[in-house]
């Protein structure tokens, strides 16, 4: 059922006569998205807010969900007066919810709590790593040369997060071959953690050109001279993402390939990262 | 320089005198985090607000953070209006960040972009296979079983997290083997990306006693017993997982394990999961 704050009134036992409703759409789950496009009296909100919640008790529903573009935050008090608690937001928007099932338990689904990163090792014929120097961050201005890194995007492949990070650092085109390992950290902003993916690429162009806004300087570099650099000499994080490095190119080390996989309850498609190599030979 | 809304009034060029100041923390990146905590009035609150923000242009700060509990959502809007925009929100506070410096551009980090989830292949001697059935979810009411998954918390690492679901569905005690591969997808909610790690655990208890609120049976299966169903037979995501499990225990296939790793720049200790065996042979 489609509800409408511009619909005719409606008449509910409770009291809440001829009061406007909120516009929402049914989800799967027993749930309901407003979602808020217009501005609007915040006391107004409050009256169709709590006449909307009275019907969607009577209808059964359990989680109420609305979207607040940052333009209505005027609306924000109102909701959080009548139950609501935040889930999550962005930039431009709020999104708030609220159980409103008094006999059943929440299954409101759990925030977002990890931001992702990909560093890239692109080593060329002649045992050169592609390295940078960044114009912020914990190494400018100490002269250490380090592999490319980047976020990843919501909504984006890690593999093809490591190739478009290259390419804009350095304008190098790469092919992706393998993550190598990742690694988790916690608290790295706020309470929310970290994922590190090392990826191996193989380069396809060679003329390095760096980026001006984030790169100070963009060079290939000998492998032995990177690894002769003090932090990445001595034991941690540094050192490991080398000794890898060198197990791959040296030895026979194998790590996660990007394998296209159907879901099995629809045909959406997405990548599952594996042992490609062990997988076939059993 | 510590601020204080108590302080004594301070006298600012721009008129704000006498004005109160909002008390803010500084941060390693020219930033300022104002932790609201006592519930204020929204005209003061902008009063103060706007004499903070002339205060802190002058110091040289850049960016400003103000942490507003769900109690004080009557704030948002002021802050809003003074060009404050949301960076995260948790269900009790929401984050808004404001780049105050009109001469450099904004290096505000991104919000967290991923949910982390864990499958746990759980196999005893026996050839059976750890096995739920689930209360809620697209699987309810199917009569089909699967292996025990769950949700990574911020600050818990991957494989505890592994651990941790096991026994709270099943009571069963393990002990984590490996990564076996992992599984990204996009919009799982909202615009927010998924990683679904699989883990191969080793079983250390066996007696199953499943938990009520969330399992609606769980026991151990004959392995061949759980791969004939047909969700599980065709090609697909479920498929892909046993055939990666068989290639374990049947065949050679090595995961990722973690390895603790110091920070090459703090002594802050965190997990990197790779390819053990080959990077130890190498």
């Amino acid at each position: 059922m489609s509800l409408s704050i511009d619909s005719s009134s409606q008449v509910l036992e409770n009291g809440y006569e001829h009061a406007e409703l909120l516009s929402g759409n049914n989800d799967e789950h027993e749930g309901v998205m407003v979602n808020m496009e217009k501005p609007m009296d915040s006391k107004v909100f409050l009256t169709a807010l709590r006449a909307s919640i009275s019907l969607w008790r009577k209808q059964g529903k359990r989680g109420v969900w609305i979207k607040l573009p940052i333009g209505l935050a005027n609306l924000i008090e109102s909701a959080v007066k009548e139950g609501f608690h935040y889930h999550h937001a962005e930039p431009d928007y709020l999104m708030l919810v609220h159980w409103i099932s008094e006999s059943t338990t929440s299954t409101i689904p759990a925030n977002a709590t990890h931001r992702v990163g990909i560093g890239a090792i692109v080593m060329n014929d002649k045992r050169e790593l592609l390295v940078v120097q960044e114009k912020s961050g914990k190494l400018k201005g100490t002269g250490i040369w380090k592999i490319p890194t980047g976020v990843v995007d919501a909504g984006e492949d890690i593999f093809k997060a490591a190739v478009r990070e290259v390419k804009e650092e350095t304008n190098i085109d790469t092919e992706f071959v393998e993550i190598l390992g990742f690694r988790q950290t916690h608290k790295s902003f706020f309470e929310k953690s970290d994922l590190f993916f090392l990826c191996m690429m193989r380069p396809l162009s060679f003329d390095v050109q760096k980026q001006e806004l984030e790169i100070d300087a963009a060079k290939w570099m000998p492998f032995e001279e990177y690894t002769a650099q003090q932090i990445v000499e001595k034991p941690g994080f540094y050192k490991c993402i080398t000794d890898i490095c060198l197990a791959k190119v040296d030895g026979d080390y194998i790590g996660f390939s990007p394998r296209l996989v159907k879901s099995s309850f629809t045909d959406q498609l997405s990548y599952f990262y594996l042992n490609e190599q062990d997988s076939n030979s059993s």
